[in-house]
């Protein structure tokens, strides 16, 4: 747990503005080794050029370890923007946070606290879309148990389960695994709700014939990881979702295929799209192909037609097409993936085949 | 689910500015009756003094129910500040909301949506404080299932299980009262971590002699209670530790006994952090003594020696003095009150007495 001076200077190197102001606590985390839970309470990183860092924290979060930095504790009394205020330079320009709350960049402007205020924090959003090798082990290690609880999650489907019944047993698997929880809340989607995205866990009641459609993810040594399968439950699929599925698969599988250092993302995404066009089921894939993950299931950093960046070695990202059709399948099939130096890894090993369970 | 329009008034009444934009999905909750977890996504609800209110939200929450206002849908590739300023006059002053982040502020800063940008969301954190009739029954419903867990909590006590077990089987016992969730993670405290207020469960062993704390809360029809006992494994506590529990309970009681209208906030605080230091333990009662609650755990509004506002009818906080002092003992005795026309009526009633159990 110490100051990452080498990710700090990748973020220092792509900043625009002369320093930077951090709050996101997974950014400070990945910046500083160490991570707070603020609530309400500010917490900020003060990135400069010039200077050295500062950690600005709430006393009720003091600690012992020295991160490599100079550390502020405030209490709930003070007025921890004027506290930040000392540690600018009102004629130098400072990027800000993009969640950074209006309670506490209202005050630094009305203070007039640096020259200029813009979003600035794109270089660290862009510096963790890039993983390094340390990360990549962790990635792997997460989506190695999310492999593991997969085996497992199928075993839960029994006639007359519930998608709630099965959901409220996926994090003690997780844990037995050595997950400490999930990355999101779980979706188990049985029958048509599987061809909704968004849809989850409910009382729905498991039928014969079902589509069992599990989207899941862990956070093993606070990395992430998310897989989808759509599963059958005791008969095969019908022609028709059988061909959606095949489709789906083809659609993951040739995109995958495709990735490599110098791709443009946003033909990734069409790659995925196009097959699934070709298929008929245009108007059902409805979502982007993928989103990029780390210390968060969500980061900045999607697969979709409006990404024009190419894709690095060392960039991590979903690839998870769909179609949703209610009448005749929902299916999705989800895997993460790695960029290598010539290539890529696909970071998930369940299989892609039609799979018949229970 | 409809505009609130006695409560949008009571907003409107209270706002400085010309316009106010809420973005909090619990205060427009409030205000529309209608819940959105945006995530990262941008949620408005513009209210305007002289023209009717506008809801802002992604096109993938449409809804059908008419809320008596206007709806904007944009999505992921709209630019959601443009269209907003449309709705905005340039002339007139805008309060944003405390939690809006700076990639949204900053864009219609820079448009100049506006002719002023000032915190504004303190007119809807104070009409919350204050709550309807509708919202008290819905109150006192959530503290009465927290009353009959606490009884179930008790029966999970055994000797040799851990602050995780008992933790984990807190939601289902919740759920099976009527409750939709959690309205904060349940703090388990064994022993001297009960000393530590922030404790969380982790895997200590409940021993002969232990104190056992539950802090929880969950969630009834939207509203949240939150409540905590102290409890003593199998042993009548020493006599410090009795002494202690008395205090706390004294300051628990007698803070409350003085609730009515017209009170200074900061005086109640004063009764119960008087009748612990008097005892002796003044530097061991470490937090303020309350925080307001309703739809949200936390909301605007603290019981600490810095609220000099007075206690009005249809207020909702917590009354929670706690000694913390490692190896002496750690009590903490919380319940929820509301304050009435002419004095006030505790939300919980399950019994302040020492109570030993196992």
């Amino acid at each position: 747990m110490m100051l990452n001076t080498d990710r700090v200077n990748r973020v220092l190197n792509k900043l625009q503005q002369d320093a930077l102001l951090v709050m996101d606590p997974y950014a400070i985390d990945y910046l500083c080794g160490k991570h707070f839970e603020p609530g309400e309470r500010f917490l900020g990183l003060l990135l400069r050029k010039d200077k050295e860092p500062v950690l600005y924290v709430n006393a009720l979060f003091r600690f012992d370890d020295d991160l490599g930095l100079r550390k502020v504790y405030y209490d709930d009394t003070d007025d921890v923007t004027a506290m930040l205020r000392k540690d600018l330079d009102p004629n130098q320009s400072l990027g800000v946070d993009k969640i950074m709350p209006a309670r506490f960049l209202l005050p630094l402007m009305e203070q007039k606290a640096a020259s200029s205020f813009a979003l600035g924090s794109l270089a660290v959003d862009q510096t963790r879309a890039v993983k390094d090798r340390h990360e990549i082990e962790l990635m792997r290690a997460s989506s190695h148990v999310n492999d593991l609880a997969m085996e497992q999650f199928k075993k839960l489907i029994r006639e007359g389960v519930t998608e709630v019944e099965v959901a409220d047993q996926m994090l003690a698997i997780y844990k037995k695994l050595g997950a400490s929880g999930y990355s999101f809340d779980p979706i188990v989607a049985f029958g048509d709700n599987a061809a909704d995205p968004h849809h989850m866990p409910d009382d729905t009641v498991l039928e014969e014939g079902d589509i069992v459609l599990f989207d899941v993810g862990c956070v093993v040594n606070g990395y992430c990881s998310d897989m989808t399968r759509t599963f059958f439950y005791k008969q095969y699929p019908d022609k028709e979702a059988e061909k959606v599925y095949n489709l789906v698969r083809e659609a993951n599988e040739q995109s995958e295929e495709m990735l490599k250092p110098g791709v443009e993302i946003a033909m990734v995404d069409k790659k995925a799209r196009d097959i699934i066009t070709n298929g008929g089921y245009g108007e059902d894939f409805t979502h982007r192909l993928g989103h990029f993950i780390g210390l968060q299931d969500h980061e900045y950093g999607d697969v979709s037609s409006t990404n024009h960046n190419l894709e690095e070695a060392g960039m991590i990202h979903s690839i998870e097409p769909g179609i949703y059709h209610p009448g005749i399948a929902g299916v999705r099939i989800e895997d993460l993936v790695l960029i290598t130096e010539d290539g890529h890894e696909v970071l998930n090993h369940y299989p892609h085949d039609i799979e018949v369970i229970g």
